[in-house]
């Protein structure tokens, strides 16, 4: 009952993890989402919300891999899969269980609706293997978050792929003294950003503040 | 009290119990809703999200029957009512006492607002014919799903006449083979978007994939 | 990383599947649920709320099929199976992948907490096959039954195996008469029921119905 | 499919409905719940708080009639049924019909779950009577107040069945000017009790108060 | 501290409760609201939801009396008011206890926000008069209706003031069989649509109906 | 239809509020309660959490005045009333519009069910004195913090009695450098438990704090 | 890793502290958010509601410092300033550290989000002096007012800034009686205004209200 | 206005950072709390839910390391402290400031109540450890978890510290293969009695099972 599209991927990516590339040709971060519709909450919205496709290559200089046998220039990479829980549980299965040996360290995944269950079934199959749940809606959380003892995920909030990449970010620091050096800086200019703003509101006051 | 229009809605769907037709010649499903404004949720809106008349005529193989003695010439057919709990009680009542003898053989109900009754008291009047709750808003999901011990409803979540409508499907598959091999169908179907889109996501991109 | 106990597991449910036995020696009915602390909610409670056991094997003339090669007496069965998504996902899929062909018609799942994606997940894999799923608790309720379009499920409310157990006999009452006829009975019991204490009630007053 | 005791209380109603009894002989106030388990929140709980029953008996002068042929010797009463929407909805349909006929004015009804039809339906056919619903449990709340445009309903908060039928005296005080002394006089009783607790608290003091 | 435009409005409606005005020539329904701005909700809005002064004036024959002194025509009238009980707490007290006297027999109050107390306090205040709240906005519902044991109130839901209209005039029709026939004409119209719509639906079918 | 008992409350403030006493001798803080039963929320329970009467008293040098005409030895002084918003409206009237003349400064009201009108109502009267809330539920922090723009009321957490103590004498404290000194002399206390507790646990370790 | 532009409003927050200038020169009410995108909400937006700053320059004759060694000619003054709890904490620590020696004496801080630290963590640090949180979207109300025990603050409802500067106002009142008349000033032409509206609205009639 | 006891631990921290201890000396996981009451939640409750004190020492080989100048023998250990984010701010300040000197790799940090800031702060102030937010309670999950675009932090479920320390471990199993096997194994002895159980439930039925 696979279909052909879905048995291909599947197949590719046991091939990749029978591969054993080298870590630094594959990909560290693995982001996955149930529907090419929340597309713009997990990569980023073009006129919205910045989200982890953004502050990875903007922020911290990862590339996104697109063959996994050619690998971009930069050091640090990530990867982007549609994966459906309930229409491709099998595609599921698959790249939960094969993310480690394709040379994953982290898995980003994010569902909407009110049964987001490709977080937390991922978790389950890909664990030890940390994977950072994010809900795509507000009413995605409790089901994102709600795991039961012995079976961990870590989520952040509702819509922020952002803040689920940097938190990748910080797992991947703990190894990597360069990616501890990219998020420093990175937050020197969010806090630089906020003293500049709070300086200009103070001195020109509220009503000269909204004129510029 | 009981206005003229309903008192002749009555009368025929009584006369149509009466008449004792071959099952091939009667609808399986009935698509009954609270109100006409809730059309576009029960059946499908044209410019929103598809309903149960979409998945129904357009990938299972199923007619709209809208004349009780003349059927359409597909063997799996649907009718669809306007049923008001709370302005029409009566009308409910037949209906569901009938819905049986008029040869169907699973009710869809769908209503609104937050005292969404219709489903519920359909489903203790007709049972056990088995009955498919919609709740035709999020408010009114409590209030359909949450019937007394003894009085068995099932239903979809908010919205979703178009998984009602699978469902029923689903039910009347067991006992023909030929709506087995259409579910299946229609699912390999969408399996097949969700590895095509998949694959050209992970191949071209997040930047590459939105440039499509 | 599949332990010894539910790789056998695994075994014999494939080998089961691969046994084409007659439809008369399987169970109708499957029950799973995502740990054994949901069983007084799953069979019902003996000192509580009664559940699918009861109804099943006390109403409704079911037994309990607890040895696959060895069917009970009684023309329908179902049988019991604590299966759990996020602890033993392989188990899970291979107990919805084999349903069908170990000759189930319906499947009772039930899970608790807000992650229940038991219920969902076997629904997806086991598709075609209805499947009714029970939040064991009401914070269950919004995982359970939050399905994608395509993926169909149907629910009931919080933690009514009991009705879930009556919904899954209306579906193979479709196809068999005597089940339709023990529903009628279990229904007029009901109904005799209310209709004595209410008479009680109204006949001794208040007072006289309490010092009963 | 109707059972016996409930045909007979249908059979009862309708010919009651036909005595055509003086409007002194006949109940003013129908106290309808959904089940018996409601009779400590309709009726009042002997532990616990007090309820309909309670203020009826004790500060209205009203007693429960027990027996519709013959009247208790109170000027004002009230009788008592167990009506199921989901369980008995030909009984319900049967009492909400009748309800005029047989002399009532004002019909609390109660019930609880989170679909809790009863007072809707009673509403929605006993119409124009005022129907004033009582949901039984806090979730029972939305299901009762959230009636459609055209089909009114009144509602007290959760549980407060002793607040409905003061209510529905001030419904009857409209025309009977003894009603309303007996509503002044139980008010007073009612700011005397506050009066004297506050004066006592605080000419006490805190300390002094609890040791009474 | 009180305003002037308070004070005179304070002495206007003493004096009116001071003339004894005969019940033909005062208005039966008082409607109060806490601000201008919930006319839209409690009158009904031109281009929204129609509300109590469109089903009074519409469908029941009343008309609003804007001169106490000089009564309309139609034998059944209302008056509408602004009474703030945050901003205006002395005017909120007068026009309940002077309500009775001005020869009101039922008040519908409608407010919004999370603190509505303006039907509360008039209930209290106007006791044993009926006061019918109408939440102005869904979150206003809890602090409508959460009345303590003892302080009478009766609610609609969010919103519905079209709906308090009819219940106002439910108790009123207890007294005047007037308005009972025409509680009775406006219901048999409410059906004739869903009787009329429901067989339209039916026979043409789903494309066809949505073509009209 | 006041009562006598609340008629002699009434009378007893008024002529209070005409007695111009000095600031020395009257109550800073006004306690007032929507029945007795709040009273273990808002003085603090015996057996459960501390609370107003139990910061005022024991770490802020606070004497509760029972007798307006007598005050106690202590400069600061709070005093205690049952004021009922629903059942003693008139009562409230009063307390909040005398408050300023008999020599209170801020006001701590409490409240308690989903209708917790008193609070606001009395920062409405009592205005511009500042009136800090405290619900005395969950259920009724909506209804206390949801006033209307331009009627001010500042809100603590439902239950804290305790902290809504602290808040007024930080009022109280802009002007008296004595109440300054005590509020920091509490806090370093608090400070130091948490101090002593951090240490012991990190000290000891987990199991043996529990030991002891 | 602090950046520069906060290091330097660090520094000259603690240079300001250490002037000692008189009360009459430093502002009286800071006013504090998490970020400028809160400005609509802290000051007032020019389109939508009005707000902290609207009032107080608007109403209650305040002027904003912008330079803290020039104050304006006004009397009483408050200050602006972005500051970012989970961005800036340090910055944060220095506020409310240096708020009491700079001369403030109320701070009105409003943070967003479900994660809104900024007020508890400035009422924490800043204690004695009264801190007025204001939730800027509703869902912040929880984590603002949900201190514990021992730990100050006072809220006011999501989005009402305008309230926080009244009740602030409030507080400073205690002592001067400037502000005192200033308030009741506003409070008179508000209830001006909603009698005003309360006559014409009823003296018109609602049709004539609507035209007007 | 820091307490002594406070004082003392800050200087501790301080001291401890100057160390420049070797990472196999130092602990890996810091866990710290808001309130002595969190400890059964934080740590496990010794007849309640086990928590992450049980799984680091019980299933993990972990120690607790109570003195820091004292490592105890296991190569992996962890800390434990009570740090009050409202009480003792400048405590939690020093915390997590310190924190990576002093060689934690991350950080769990739980807090109950609506505003459970303790994670939040620390995960701001710590940044860029990774910190794991535990909410102790239900109600604190929201102000856990929402932190704000660029403040990272990752959650668990409320109250499932236990499923926070397997988390903090898969972040240290990336550079401790040793950790990896302990995971690995963990997860083998879940799986083989949830098989086990199964197996249990199947074959001996739901009765015999009880039984048991």
């Amino acid at each position: 009952m696979t279909s052909e599209s879905v048995q291909s991927l599947i197949d590719q990516l046991e091939a990749e993890a029978a591969m054993d590339r080298p870590v630094e040709a594959t990909p560290e971060i693995g982001i996955i989402m149930g529907s090419d519709s929340d597309l713009d909450v997990m990569a980023g919205s073009e006129s919205g919300r910045p989200g982890a496709f953004d502050v990875l290559t903007e922020e911290l200089g990862f590339e996104e891999q697109t063959d996994y046998e050619t690998a971009p220039e930069a050091r640090f990479t990530f990867e982007t899969f549609v994966v459906s829980a309930h229409r491709t549980p099998e595609l599921m299965y698959t790249y939960a269980e094969t993310a480690e040996d394709r040379g994953l360290d982290v898995i980003i995944a994010g569902a909407g609706g009110k049964s987001a269950d490709l977080p937390n079934m991922t978790a389950s199959i890909a664990y030890p293997l940390p994977v950072i749940g994010v809900p795509v809606q507000e009413k995605s959380l409790p089901s994102v978050i709600g795991m039961p003892q012995g079976a961990p995920i870590v989520a952040v909030d509702a819509g922020k792929s952002f803040n689920a990449a940097l938190s990748a970010v910080q797992i991947l620091a703990r190894q990597h003294p360069e990616l501890q050096e990219r998020l420093l800086a990175y937050h020197e200019g969010l806090q630089q950003g906020v003293g500049e703003v709070s300086r200009d509101l103070h001195e020109r006051g509220t009503p000269g503040f909204r004129d510029t």
